[in-house]
């Protein structure tokens, strides 16, 4: 048997420990998969604490994937979480070990995580020895950095001082007018008290959940969905409830069904536009449901429209905000996926209340957000450079995604499908049942290529066999070269499997809730 | 009998809407001071709801001074809390009607805000009609314009597909390095895996409360203390004991006695130098007192050292980090009070596994801090205009700070009493016992001089004789004639007095906790 040890005197909450030493057990693999847990209120009486912390501790090891449970037969170690082979994956030099090794193959990882590193700096960004479909993130080669460098110089000469000092908490009033006349194009008129500045989408999903959200709080979200949506909503005493993604976008009916079931849904989070991670669009006539039933049951819905701009074919659709006239929609939006997202700046758009309870949340989280990049972005876009940077980016990644489709069709098998999307940054492909991504991606990492298997972006019940292809940061070049690997990779496991039916593992008898 | 008007569909918390309601009436005058709100078991009766949400609704309203309760007594509608005067305090046009106008005074409150944007806009930022010893922000005109030009676009020129990219969550590794440097000077060998970048203090203190900090947690901090910090720990479940300030700062006998009867303390939250509002400075023997209840009871301890750098007199202190053996000290900073606050960035000091934590939290919380600002503040710094900038600041505000307390003795009368600060930006004045700081500042606003009442920086027993006079940012010149007008007021309302010994208004009948 297995020893948890808690420290009450550490100032960390208790179920936080526990959590972590669960995920070490795991990590270092005193625990294996398919491993059952102690029922929670067993654990509790071990360990002297609440029923409550355990249950707490298990939630969150269960959205991030490292465990499961079914009801009536216990709680198991989840399939995938398998740790990290030490030759394989090491960690960063000097790192200290710790519980938190998983989160370096999130999509958006920042680049000190070791696998990212590995990435960014040791391959694709120096010697190109790696081709890494592993990203979100717009091509830098694109960013046209003496146009920017001008406008900083502008900026700093006609208003340094102002920027220099606190300004307002909404944001910077020149930006703010830039941001409503290119919303006006996008359908959307609003006045400046309906528009608040963030650091990116992420900020704004943080505090959304502050001013919206209270603990035992229900929030409907598309599963699989944006890992850092699962960091916001998918913990800490909120409870997200996962809606299934169709070839359509987020499943209406499933939601209503879902809804019945749960009870009171206080917030929904969509991404109507080229949903992260399945690439997916919701139809107009999607769009038109989801809103009657969010006015119906007067549930507030958050449109993530941070791809909305990498329309890359088919025909534009009204955004949520643009049809909603219950005035129930908040709209994120953020310059990240076009251009420059190390400034961190983006956008909320909602009815004047709720921005005003926001902007105190923004206030109190922390003053305002950056001015000299506020005011850079404004002046790159009122001289017409972020139209124009648009405009090649979405030449050079509709491209990309034409290599990946074509190479995709040459070298994948017959059995692997993929979602076709109509814009953003990646491609999610299902591989045949059985396989298991985050297998082939230690097998793919050996022969150079990267990807990011579909788990990372499941908070209930991963699919193993799924996985996203990132396009727009790997050249034309690269996107065959890398598909023919993965598909040799595959079809050599599919051939295998058919040689010698696999024995169901330990992790079979794991029941995925 | 008023009533609260509450709407179960709106997807705010019930106790937000109880609180702003009730905040609505205060504000409009139905409900006035002295008036007795109904025991919350009963007005949750009466709404349906639990008990705890009036509960969780009073509390709020208590902390931010607008009700105020008397074991045995009720609860009841505090002094200070009056409604602004329309034709005084009009609101900015076109805003709407809502409960937080009383935001406007916050001492750090962003330009937005109807008194601010009247201050520095409108008065002294224009035509120098008003002298404004509201704030506590850096002296905009010491601001090295060019230089700081030249670091942006020499940042640019090396390193900016970089910096324009996503970049690691803990920070920018040359501001890193130069941070480190930094603090190698003030006897902090710190690794890089002991520090955090910020958006400056105020985010550092929201991390802190998501890593540190679940409901029912209770902190301590001095009352009073920077309003910030009492948005981040005055509401949402945790609960702020508050810890008197003596002339030498935060008083440890009585935090002793507090957490003897409080119960277990999970933060500390502490200004060693120059306290904001008090301006206070923990002695080296209070400071290793501290440390050692601290250690003795396993209580982590914030250091808030924003104004660390700005000692204008006396012998430099150790911080408490460089104090801390025990490893418990989280050691907060930025370059908010030297140089442009308008960049937000600041740091975190700790321990390897607790920047760990507050690391993962700040990737959720918005990926990074901006990295041209972190870039341009890393060159800024390492070119020494930093430090050249530091010094022209303290002469500055040193010379300031003499005329302020000169002024102080020539015009305030005799019973008034203020502290002499070591450093920072604000005299902290305690009128004679019976005066309201904030009626005086009604009136000192048609004399054209404004000040922070004392009352914004309590979160318990508000003291309404009291008041903070903020130097930085106020001429030389202007400061003796503002001083001499509060000066002249401040008599004549004491002369009235003498004269007309005061009926006890309503607001006598409320107890202060």
């Amino acid at each position: 048997m297995v020893t948890l040890h808690l420290d009450p005197a550490s100032g960390l909450p208790l179920y936080r420990q526990i959590r972590d030493e669960i995920r070490q057990l795991i990590l270092t693999g005193r625990l294996a998969v398919g491993d059952r847990l102690p029922p929670s209120r067993e654990l509790a009486t071990r360990l002297g604490v609440h029923r409550t912390t355990v249950a707490n501790a298990y939630a969150e090891l269960t959205a991030d994937g490292w465990i499961s449970g079914h009801v009536g037969r216990g709680t198991f170690v989840a399939k995938g979480a398998e740790p990290p082979k030490p030759a394989q994956l090491a960690p960063a030099p000097g790192r200290s070990e710790n519980g938190y090794v998983w989160t370096m193959l999130f999509a958006d990882a920042p680049a000190d995580d070791p696998l990212d590193a590995m990435l960014t700096d040791a391959a694709t960004a120096r010697d190109q020895r790696f081709i890494a479909f592993t990203t979100a993130r717009p091509a830098t080669e694109l960013f046209p950095i003496a146009d920017f460098r001008r406008c900083v110089g502008e900026v700093l000469r006609r208003d340094a001082r102002a920027l220099l000092q606190l300004g307002p908490s909404d944001g910077y009033p020149p930006l703010k007018e830039f941001l409503r006349h290119e919303l006006r194009r996008q359908g959307l008129a609003v006045s400046d008290r309906e528009l608040l500045i963030t650091n990116g989408c992420q900020q704004a999903l943080d505090l959304i959940r502050k001013v919206l959200l209270r603990p035992g709080d229900i929030v409907a979200m598309e599963n699989p969905v944006y890992p850092g949506a699962i960091q916001t909503f998918g913990g800490g005493g909120v409870r997200a409830i996962g809606v299934p993604v169709t070839e359509k976008g987020l499943d209406v009916d499933a939601l209503e069904s879902l809804a019945r079931q749960a009870g009171r849904i206080r917030l929904l989070l969509v991404t109507p536009n080229f949903h992260n991670p399945t690439g997916t669009t919701l139809s107009l006539d999607g769009r038109k449901r989801l809103l009657e039933w969010a006015a119906r049951h007067q549930v507030p819905v958050v449109e993530d429209n941070i791809y909305g701009a990498l329309r890359l074919r088919g025909r534009e659709l009204a955004s949520l905000k643009a049809l909603d006239t219950a005035g129930l929609v908040i709209h994120l939006d953020s310059f990240s996926k076009v251009c420059f997202p190390g400034l961190r700046v983006g956008w909320i758009v909602a009815s004047e209340p709720v921005i005003e309870r926001l902007r105190i949340a923004k206030q109190a989280t922390d003053l305002h957000t950056d001015q000299l990049a506020q005011a850079a972005l404004a002046e790159f876009g009122q001289r017409g450079l972020l139209r124009r940077l648009l405009k090649r980016a979405r030449q050079l990644y509709r491209a990309r995604l034409e290599r990946l489709e074509a190479a995709l069709a040459a070298h994948f098998p017959e059995e692997a499908t993929w979602v076709r999307p109509e814009g953003g940054m990646s491609v999610w492909v299902t591989l045949p049942a059985g396989l298991d991504s985050s297998a082939l991606l230690f097998k793919a990492r050996e022969r150079r290529v990267l990807f990011t298997p579909g788990r990372f972006f499941y908070f209930q019940a991963p699919q193993p066999n799924t996985l996203r292809l990132g396009f727009a940061g790997v050249s034309e070049k690269q996107i065959p070269q890398g598909i023919e690997i993965l598909g040799e990779l595959i079809k050599s496991e599919l051939r295998q499997r058919r040689r010698a039916p696999e024995r169901r593992p330990a992790a079979a008898r794991v029941a995925l809730v």
